[in-house]
Formats: structure tokens, C-alpha cells, sequence
């Protein structure tokens, strides 16, 4: 995700009205420090963190990108099960142990409310637990996160664990408790609401349940759990849940992740009744089959925005109400450009329009090496489909024509006869942003090349731009550093 | 699903080694009653089992439907809450219990393996319920399941309802117990889990966890928790999980539902390791991060099957192996035909490419009232996209050309022009059905018309065709009955 990507997303999670906003993990690189403080200076209602593992430097790097918030946080982590310490971090518990407490101290530095979590906690000793939460609660800790890292708990354990810790430690009620669950086994859940029956008062979670390999616990399914069943939690949120709906498809746009249909909450499917007979309950008694209605949650919000006549001022207003701030004037006045040249292509500009729009990476082009010039592409039945692309290299315009299994195949082929990547293309998808025919399709394209993998997305009405679009932004991301290894793949082995 | 259709998914599930395969409704629709019978005679390992409701033909619908299976179940129910059998059924308990009584018995004329459920025993009362068990256990059901209907429950209640039911009903040993949960609070995996722990030894669960509104609980996530945690399980299931990767893709490609990248076991990234930290892990020691490994689920099975050189036998065969039966020999040559057309087009043939092929719905032509003939789409920067189609109406040919926002646009304008069919489009969406960038895309276009919504498929190596066959599947569709109502695009009051 680009900076704004993350200021996007950032002001959509505050009309949520979430707790705390983990912004990104500010010494992984100078980008994600950016993003944080971009982030952290745009919000003003949620708190802003940002994540470091317990050392001096990724502290001060924390401190110093969370510096802007109104609300800021520091949330500093360490390895405490047995083969984390053994194998990762090589230390001993009490090395362990001492650093997070110095860990803990330096960030209270810079802000009073300080995070500390045992990575791996679900595979630690519950006595090593006591200790080092116990002495990092001691050293100014205010909230304490219990992560399940690698997805393995079920709900009976990690309630019990929870009971535990907060029975055994003496200063527990010194500070606030957190569960950070990953959805490895499906469990993600049911295991953080476990936590919260059993005395926790954070749930970490993202929205649509995106995270590290099967995600994290979705923000939506805990909300909407609590409030579903508030005659069993003694607790609530202050989530507004009608920007739920908008929130999910906001993410999912941004990282090009479709939302399954089935997905609880906020999948297309979420609230449809397919058999007959619970067709024919609904129509007797809405009750018999649901437990939640479709509008408390924001489906059915999809506004008409903007059209044809909208001038420049409607438009940068829009974004602005959007949690959108193009970075120039040159971004805006491209923006706009490509906003009129929707708008005669398509009869009604939506929201999710002006999101795909402005995730479009050619809105942003000074930054990139190849950019889609024009291009024709032509296919026939009986006939193999043609397309002829023209694109800038740094500026320099080339063009090529080629033959392929379809016009999308087509026109790939023709940017690779031009750049000779040598990727392979590992994912294409396309995703509809609004219902209607006229409907920009999003283009997602993964492409791999030794070991590393990068994601681009392009939108377009036309899908066989889209398509060109997202893979000429692929392959700029290809010039960066690597993104991800996956044995899913085969290159287990490759280094990042 | 079409009867093919879910004979090819019986079969994949055969190979997975499921216990028990619920087929269908057999007396929902004629449609249903001849796939069951279908399933029930391709099938030989796993037990056949349709659904019905408690009474006299729902049940002797079933028991013909099922009769040519070697293993053959009836699974009977009927609803229990006081809110269903007030507002949806209008019975008392005593009548309630009384049908169910009786349907049970009926069934077992037809087969010794009989399941009763209890709908909606998540809401209903813990003593009505330990009385209608009790009585349709001593009428000869061997298996009583227990379903949480609208997806309601948490972990720590559902165990607890097993406990109480086990307890308190004297002939619960004479039974296997059985759990059927919902997803719409997401917490359909760790109730079933849950109620296994508390004595259930049957679970009732589905691929990729589709089902009614946001789905039914995920049966790879059951089966890898149920594994994956043998520490904690005293049981086991009999699947033979390196068919689960396989049998995710076959029912994605048949239903046109997507796997969301961030689905557990079976989701694009469940085994990636984005983050700098955690592949650092990864390299270090495997066990840091992953509790499985991709492989042990099907991950990597993407076999290359057959070339551009492959007969007809040599195809034919293959077909057989992956369970696909085409039902007459004009519809194995029109199935041939594609594969070498495809085969022109595309370098490398895997399993998927023949899934897509059958599941393209124009291999079947002689059932479907439009057909397309023959497509010209165009498209170039700064001009208005152009197609030009023509199809068949019940065998008669017709052409129109269009101008739209995007080829497919301009395609689906042109079909409408000949067929005003009045629909709105909900949903488009492609997937690449292999990696590579002559991969078949797989479209679903999902039409709507007076609250009826129909799903439609195709696929092609050019993406604008595979659209045209979507859109045309759909329409021929929208011949049949109503599919669905769906208040979340405010239908909710439209009768189907």
C-alpha cells in the first residue's frame, strides 16, 4: 500500500470509529515511516500506532512517525515461546525479558500509551507470560497483547489462558488486555471473542479478515458478534457499523483482495436467502433466518456522486469527503482528466468510481517508469485476437504488435515483446466496482519473478486497458524491493 | 448446479473420502430429484443422502431419489424454535413432535440410515428438544443433528448445549451426533469444533465454506484444525486431505464463487509469508510461522495433463478420471471440439482448463434457448469501443453491433438489443482459471430481474467471449424458476 493507500483507508477506519489505528510498522522502511506519519498527522479521533519490535532503534523510528498524532501509540513486541527465542532470536528467557522491559521504558518516552505484545504467546509458557507481563506492565505498559502468531488455538484454550494470566498477575488490572488472533485453522473469531468473555478489552483486527497468510480476526465479525449477541457479552463497541459495508469494499479495492460472497457480513451473498424455504420464512417473518439486517451494517448505501456536469471544485470536494488528498496539483488536475473521461464513458459516477479512480496507479505516473500510451485490440471468433500497445519507457514511447489466446493475451504479449520482463504471471482478476454494464472493471495482475512477487491494478471501463494498465503497474512495483516469498508457488527456497 | 455438475462434485468428494455426501432436496424440483439419483449411482464409497422435510412425499421423494446408492441416507427435519413453529410452521410442540415421529419411521422403510434435525435448535428450548431427540432416536434415526440455523452461537454455549443433550437424553448413545453450523457471525468452524470436543462425532460442513447467506462451516478448515491439533482432539476424520486444493478449485470453478486470497487452507496466500519478520522466520526454522504445510493440503498438484497432440480417447479418459460423465456422444464431441480449439489457443492443458471447459455451459447447447454464433469486439483509445454479435435464438440467427464504455460493455449492449431481456447486472467477475497469460478467464456475470437472480458461466481464452457465454447462460437461465431473493440490493420485498 502507497501512502495515501494507508491515509484512505486511515480516515475511513476513523468514521468507523475504531479505538486505535496500527498504521504500519515505521522501521521496516523510510515508505511505511512516511505512511505513519501521513496517517498520524490526517486523523484526529482514533489513535495512531505504530509497531516495533524491542529494540532502541525501531522505538525512536516508532516515536518519531507517531509524533504528529493528536492520539499516539507505540506497540513494541517480542518473541516468548521457546522456538521463537531458540531459533529466531537465539536469546535466553531472561535476555528476552530485559529487553522488552527497556523496550517498554524508552517508548513511554515518547508517548504515555504504550503497547507491549509476546509474539507467539499461544506457543509460550504461561509462567514466562506471567513474568515478562508482569515486569512490562511494571515498566509502563498499558495495554498487554496476547497474540495467537501462527493461528493454533481453539476457543476453550485461549479463554482458559486469558483467565490465567489475569489471575495470576498481580498488577493485571494495571492495564488494558488485547488479543491478536490469525485465522490459520478458521478460528480467528471465535478465539478473540474467547479472550474478550474472559476479561480482554482490545481485539486486534482488520477489515474483511486481510492479514499475514489466512488473515487476521475480521473487524466485522466481532463487531457485529458483540452486538448480535449482547445478551452475552457485558461489554460493547463503539464501532459505527454502517460504514462497515463501505470500509470492506474500500479495502478491498485498495488491495485489489475480492470479498468471497459468501464471506460473513460484508460478502455479496451475506444476506441472501437462496432455498425456498428460507425464502418463504423471510416472507412470513424476517426473524425465522436473520439475526442482523443488511442496512445496519451499510449495504444499500451505494450513492450517486457525481455526473458528466460535476466541475473541478464538486470533484476535489468529493475526494476530499472521501479521506482522498492527491499529493499535487499535477495528481489532481490528472485525476480530473481521467474523471471527465469517465464520465462520458459512464452514465453515474460512484463513490467506489472516484476510489478506483484515484487507486488507479496512472493517476500518479511522475513516479513511474512505463505508463499505457494508447492502445487497439481487436478479436474475432475464428480469428486469432491482435492488439498493438504503445507505452513510454521513462518517457521514451515504443510500440508493439501481437497475436495471443485473447485480447488481454494479446496486448501482455506486446508490452513483453517491448520489456522482455522475464515474469511470469502468477494471478489475474477482475472485479466489477459498481453493478451496471457500463461498470469500470478493476484489474488485479501478480506477477513473480525469482522468488519475489508483486501485485499491480489498473481500472478501466474497458477491461483490456484495465488489464494493460495493471500489468504495466506490476511491473514498476518490479523495480522495487521484494514483497513476498510463497511455497504455495514452489520457491520455498528462494530468497527474498 | 446442473445434475453433472454435482455428479463431478460427488466424485471429487469421493476421492476426498467424505463419509456422507447430502446430494440435494429431492423433492424440491425434478431438477434435484434426478441429480441425487445421479450422484447416488456414480457414487460407491460415500454414503448418499438427500434431504426432506418431515412429511410423507418429501420423504418417499428421497428415499426413490437415493434408492441406487450403495450407501443410502434420508435426512429428515423439522423446525423446533418457538419462533419457527409459531410464525412458519403454525403447530404446537405435540405436533411437531408427532411429524417428526412419523417421518422417521417412513424413512426407515427405505433405508436403515436415518438423520433427524432439529432446525433452528439453537433457539429452541433445551427440553423440547431432549424430548423430540429422545423420540426420534426410539423411532430409529441414527443420527441426530443438531443445527444452529441462522450462524447465532459461540463456542462455549454450543459445547455446552452437546453436554446438556448427551446428559439428559437416555438414549443419546443409541445415536451419532451430529453438528450443523452457520458462518454469520464467523464463528461456524470453532462451534463445530466445539461440539466435537462435547461429543458430536459427525460434522456437517462444505468446500470453501459456501452455503445459505454468509455459509456453512469450511470443511478444510475442520478437517486441518481436527489434525493440526491432534493434541487436543481424540478423534480423527477419514479425508485424504491432499484432495482438498483440488476438490476448493473444482467447486469454485463450478459454483463461479472465488476463494477469497486470504481463505485458510485453501485461500491463493494461506501459506505466504508477506512480512520481512516472519519470512526471516521461515528461512530460519519452518515451524516459526507454519502449523502446516502447503503440500499436505493439494497445494502444488497442478498437473499438466494433455497437449495439442491428445486424441479423442486419450480425452475422454482424462474426462472419466476427473469424474465428469458427459451425457451423450454429440456433447463429448462438442466437448472435444472446444479442447482442440483450446488446445490451438493455449499452450499447456491442465485438470482446471477441462473443469472450465464442461462447466461452460454452450458444451450443452441443445437444452438452451440462446447460443452465441460468432463475436467481433474492438477497442481503441479515444474511440468508442465497438462489438458485434451474433447469436442464436432457439436456432434462429440474429446480429447486432453496439457501441459501449468497454468491449464486453459494447458486447452485452449488442445482445441486449436483440433480446431486451429488462435484467440489471449485479455482479461480473473473471478469474484465471491457471496461471500464465494465456489462461482461460472464467466469467460470472449474475443478472437480475422483478427480485429473481440468476448466475450465468463462461470460458475462453478471450476474455470478451467468455463475457458474451456468461451473459447468455445467465439469460437462458432467467428462462427457469426463481434462484434467490436478496435484500441487500432492496429486493426484500419482492416475491420470488
Amino acid at each position: 500500500m502507497t501512502r495515501d493507500d494507508k491515509v484512505r483507508i486511515g480516515k475511513q477506519l476513523e468514521k468507523l470509529k475504531v479505538d486505535v489505528i496500527e498504521a504500519g510498522f515505521a522501521a521496516a522502511s523510510p515508505g511505511d515511516f512516511d505512511a505513519i506519519r501521513a496517517v498520524a498527522e490526517a486523523v484526529h479521533d482514533s489513535t495512531v500506532c505504530s509497531l516495533a519490535r524491542a529494540n532502541e532503534n525501531d522505538i525512536r523510528r516508532a516515536g518519531e512517525a507517531v509524533a504528529p498524532a493528536k492520539r499516539k501509540r507505540i506497540h513494541t513486541f517480542i518473541a516468548t515461546s521457546p522456538i521463537h527465542m531458540k531459533l529466531k532470536l537465539r536469546m535466553s528467557e531472561d535476555q528476552v525479558l530485559e529487553s522488552a522491559v527497556r523496550a517498554v521504558k524508552l517508548a513511554r518516552e515518547y508517548t504515555d500509551d504504550v503497547e507491549f505484545s509476546a509474539e507467539d504467546a499461544v506457543r509460550s509458557e504461561t509462567d514466562f507470560l506471567c513474568r515478562i507481563f508482569e515486569a512490562t506492565i511494571a515498566a509502563g505498559a498499558r495495554t498487554i497483547n496476547v497474540p495467537d502468531t501462527v493461528g493454533y488455538s481453539i476457543p476453550e484454550r485461549w479463554g482458559h489462558l486469558f483467565r490465567t494470566l489475569l489471575e495470576r498477575i498481580p498488577n493485571a488490572d494495571k492495564a488494558i488486555w488485547s488479543t491478536h488472533c490469525h485465522n490459520d485453522l478458521g478460528m480467528a473469531v471465535a478465539n478473540s471473542l474467547a479472550a474478550v468473555m474472559n476479561g480482554a478489552r482490545q481485539v486486534e483486527c482488520t477489515i474483511n479478515g486481510l492479514g499475514e497468510r489466512a488473515g487476521n480476526a475480521s473487524l466485522e465479525e466481532i463487531v457485529m458478534a458483540v452486538r448480535t449477541r449482547a445478551d452475552l457479552f457485558t461489554c460493547r463497541t463503539g464501532i459505527d457499523a454502517t460504514q462497515i459495508v463501505p470500509a470492506s469494499k474500500l479495502v478491498s479495492t485498495i488491495t485489489g483482495y475480492p470479498v468471497q460472497p459468501n464471506k460473513a457480513v460484508v460478502g455479496a451473498n451475506a444476506f441472501a436467502h437462496e432455498s425456498g424455504i428460507h425464502q418463504d420464512g423471510v416472507l412470513k417473518h424476517r426473524e425465522t433466518y436473520e439475526i442482523m439486517r443488511a442496512e445496519d451494517v451499510g449495504w444499500g448505501a451505494n450513492r450517486l456522486t457525481l455526473g458528466k456536469l460535476s466541475g473541478r471544485n464538486a470533484f476535489k470536494s468529493r475526494l476530499s469527503e472521501l479521506g482522498i488528498a492527491l499529493a499535487s496539483e499535477e495528481a489532481l488536475n490528472a485525476a480530473f482528466a481521467k474523471f471527465k473521461e469517465l464520465a462520458d464513458k459512464k452514465r453515474e459516477i460512484f463513490d467506489e468510481d472516484l476510489q478506483a479512480l484515484v487507486s488507479d496507479e496512472s493517476v500518479t505516473p511522475e513516479h513511474e517508469r512505463f505508463k499505457l500510451v494508447s492502445l487497439v485490440a481487436h478479436s474475432e471468433t475464428g480469428e486469432q485476437p491482435f492488439a498493438r500497445v504503445v507505452m513510454a519507457d521513462a518517457g521514451r514511447e515504443m510500440r508493439a504488435e501481437a497475436r495471443g489466446a485473447g485480447p488481454v493475451d494479446a496486448a501482455f504479449q506486446a508490452v513483453e515483446d517491448l520489456v522482455h520482463s522475464g515474469t511470469d504471471l502468477l494471478l489475474y482478476s477482475v472485479n466489477n466496482i459498481t453493478s451496471g454494464t457500463d461498470s469500470q472493471g478493476e484489474v488485479t495482475v501478480r506477477l513473480a519473478k525469482d522468488g519475489r512477487i508483486v501485485n499491480g491494478m489498473g481500472a478501466d471501463t474497458d477491461i483490456v486497458v484495465a488489464s494493460v494498465k495493471a500489468y504495466l503497474s506490476a511491473l514498476n512495483k518490479m523495480g522495487g524491493k521484494a514483497e513476498r516469498m510463497n511455497p504455495q508457488y514452489g520457491d520455498e527456497t528462494a530468497a527474498p
